[in-house]
């Protein structure tokens, strides 16, 4: 089956946003076995959106329309549908009472009439509800195609797509599709496509597929098969060879980071953490402090950017600096020591290095790192190699490699913490 | 004059990535003063791309084609435009030795022979050269329509549109088209639609408007005309009424960002700074160090997440916490001066608050946060709130308010620093 996707907004003509809209819905289609064929984003005009809507009814199974739908004269899509589909826009009664349980949810006033129209829909069409805001979904058939039409607010658009959209597109089909997605850090995409190498060819079923994403590089499973039962055997077993194939470079599952992973461990045995920066210059603070709730885990960090700040807040001996330099492993583990030291954590970490683009010498290129992790029992320092066009990019894979060194620190079970 | 979109590639149709580089052309050529119809984008499929080729040439007066001019197979573009204008693929000399030297660059191999189909074009075409890639593009007229194909890599597409798009987009047009970005933090951009209503209005020459990005709001202005000295003039005569209206809200032009601004000024009075964060987590930290050579300016930072912490590192009194609670402030001032003391530094910011979304009270709601800089002269506190639907969202603004209140006294130029 194949599908197309329809963008309406004059911010995306005018380029004031990306349609990050189409990406998304196009993930979630090829998933459910459709063919994405194309997507098309025009302006408010109405003549444009309705030559779209003829141009796509007799060459897709499934159209996914975004936008237009708002309060205002301006949005064309509820309008236009209805003239295609050669029918009167009417009130739906249930998208109605919604509306005004909206208003009432947000100070107990009355919808204005502007958005009365929010909740009228093409005679015949069904109903999307929208459990978010104020614009009403629908879905209508024109020939082969099924059309679905939703906001462009990407919040909003997401939710009815869980709800409404994507139970029906599963309907079309009558093949269950499971998915699996495997986070994986450490291991180069193409050593992972060697290990994964027969799983990956194409016709392989379940179907095995990576996708690299500010280092982090996913492995996603989908088994398809008619019944839900040996459609989820396969898929584990699927799933348990991948594992078996790249062992502890898989760190996660679904939407995890690596430091949604680090945190969760760190609760569970009730292990309390300090870092000490340089070149990471706060990333890797910032990445730990985006969970909700690390304030049970972390202590302190330190941005110890100039050697004065390595020597004064962490006891980092000033003949080190001078022996081996502030990018070194005996800095960094010098650093990690410090830090657990003086703010009392069960464990820490440190990073040092090159940010770039100043301060590289042929020794010590832009993107290399020392990182080190320090412990009740003892110290372990390991060099990373970043690579990025930008600053922040170099600073989040050498803040990354640094999570990662505690990650499997914590598999490894140090009775030591 | 209209203009279209053509992004070309099987990764967009799988939603593997955002089609970015449809928003960026389409910025760029409404600035241009060219009206974005539509944007489009398909698979590798020949047939598809066929049809979009010869359904944009009788519609636009330019159509900009990225994606599928890379070496393999499956590249469509360059074979499909030979198609649709009825000619040969050609080898062009210079784009062969552009390939040539870029190969030699990069550690002086010959290229390989499936590379040699880059340097190729339709007979007729006109080459544009790639000054970062192996991919030529090249621009080709049919009928009324302008094309321009460039290759999907954005930082590629990015430099052969500035170099050599936008210059024969320009003599397309009789018009001088001059743009002036404003960068502001501070004011609501309600308020500053309010100070610029007039200037706002449709049909306003120069024209203005304003775009808010994760608290920052672009003030840009527009002016058009049929000679570059009366455009110039207008432009200016613009940019001096909107500096006027808005005030010190204003920080810079362009791409600026709060850190580079505030960098810049650090390091022109030669002074330095401190920074102790708690809410916003490193964050404040990433920020300032995401800018080159900022060592020069920033000694150190600390993100003392527990109260032992902003005891231990920056003696901050326990009495002073149990008294008012860490998100007061009393500990952010004291915060500050903690800080700018054991780090010597010249200046010192610091930031306590609430990033949700657990911690909140009914008095101290998340986003709440107490911001603080310390200098020789005094110290100074300032509530503020920030909102948004993630941690980082909400850690993102606040220190950009901290940042914000370090930029102002700057500019207030304190004798003290």
């Amino acid at each position: 089956m194949n599908a197309a996707i329809l963008s309406i907004g004059s911010e995306l003509m005018e380029g004031r946003i990306a349609d990050t809209n189409a990406a998304f819905l196009s993930e979630r289609l090829t998933l459910l076995g459709f063919r994405v064929e194309r997507h098309t984003a025009v302006g408010d005009r109405r003549e444009d959106v309705l030559a779209e809507l003829r141009a796509c009814a007799p060459r897709f199974d499934a159209v996914i329309v975004t936008g237009g739908i708002g309060p205002t004269p301006d949005d064309p899509t509820r309008e236009v549908f209805a003239r295609f589909l050669g029918v009167e826009l009417v009130e739906n009664a249930l998208a109605a009472e919604d509306l005004r349980a909206l208003f009432a949810r947000r100070g107990g006033i009355v919808p204005p009439a502007s958005n009365a129209i929010q909740a009228c829909l093409p005679a015949g069409a069904e109903l999307i509800r929208n459990p978010v805001g104020t614009a009403a979904g629908f879905s209508c058939r024109a020939g082969r195609c099924l059309f679905f039409s939703l906001p462009g607010v990407p919040a909003e658009m997401k939710e009815m797509y869980r709800l409404s959209v994507e139970p029906a597109l599963r309907r079309m089909s009558d093949r269950v599709i499971l998915v699996r997605s495997l986070q994986t850090f450490g291991m180069p995409e193409s050593l992972i496509g060697e290990r994964l190498c027969e799983m990956m060819t194409e016709g392989h079923e379940p179907a095995v597929a990576t996708q690299a994403r500010e280092g982090v590089i996913t492995v996603r499973i989908t088994a398809t098969d008619t019944a839900e039962a040996p459609c989820r055997a396969r898929l584990e077993a699927a799933e348990a060879s991948v594992r078996e194939r790249l062992g502890d470079c898989v760190y996660g599952v679904e939407g995890d980071s690596l430091a949604d992973v680090v945190v969760a461990r760190l609760k569970a045995r009730g292990l309390t953490l300090a870092v000490a920066e340089s070149c990471t210059g706060g990333n890797l603070s910032a990445q730990l402090t985006d969970i909700p709730g690390v304030s049970a885990v972390l202590i302190e960090s330190a941005v110890v950017y100039s050697n004065a700040a390595k020597v004064r807040r962490l006891g980092v001996a000033p003949s080190l600096l001078e022996a081996f330099g502030a990018v070194s492993a005996e800095v960094a583990r010098a650093m990690a020591v410090g830090m657990r030291l003086s703010s009392g954590a069960d464990l820490a970490l440190s990073a040092t290095g090159i940010a770039g683009p100043g301060g590289a010498t042929p020794e010590k290129p832009v993107g290399l790192a020392h990182i080190a992790l320090a412990w009740a029992g003892g110290v372990v320092a390991e060099e990373a190699r970043s690579f990025g066009a930008f600053r922040w990019q170099i600073k989040d894979r050498a803040a990354k490699r640094t999570l990662n060194l505690l990650r499997l620190h914590l598999e490894r079970g140090d009775p030591h913490g």
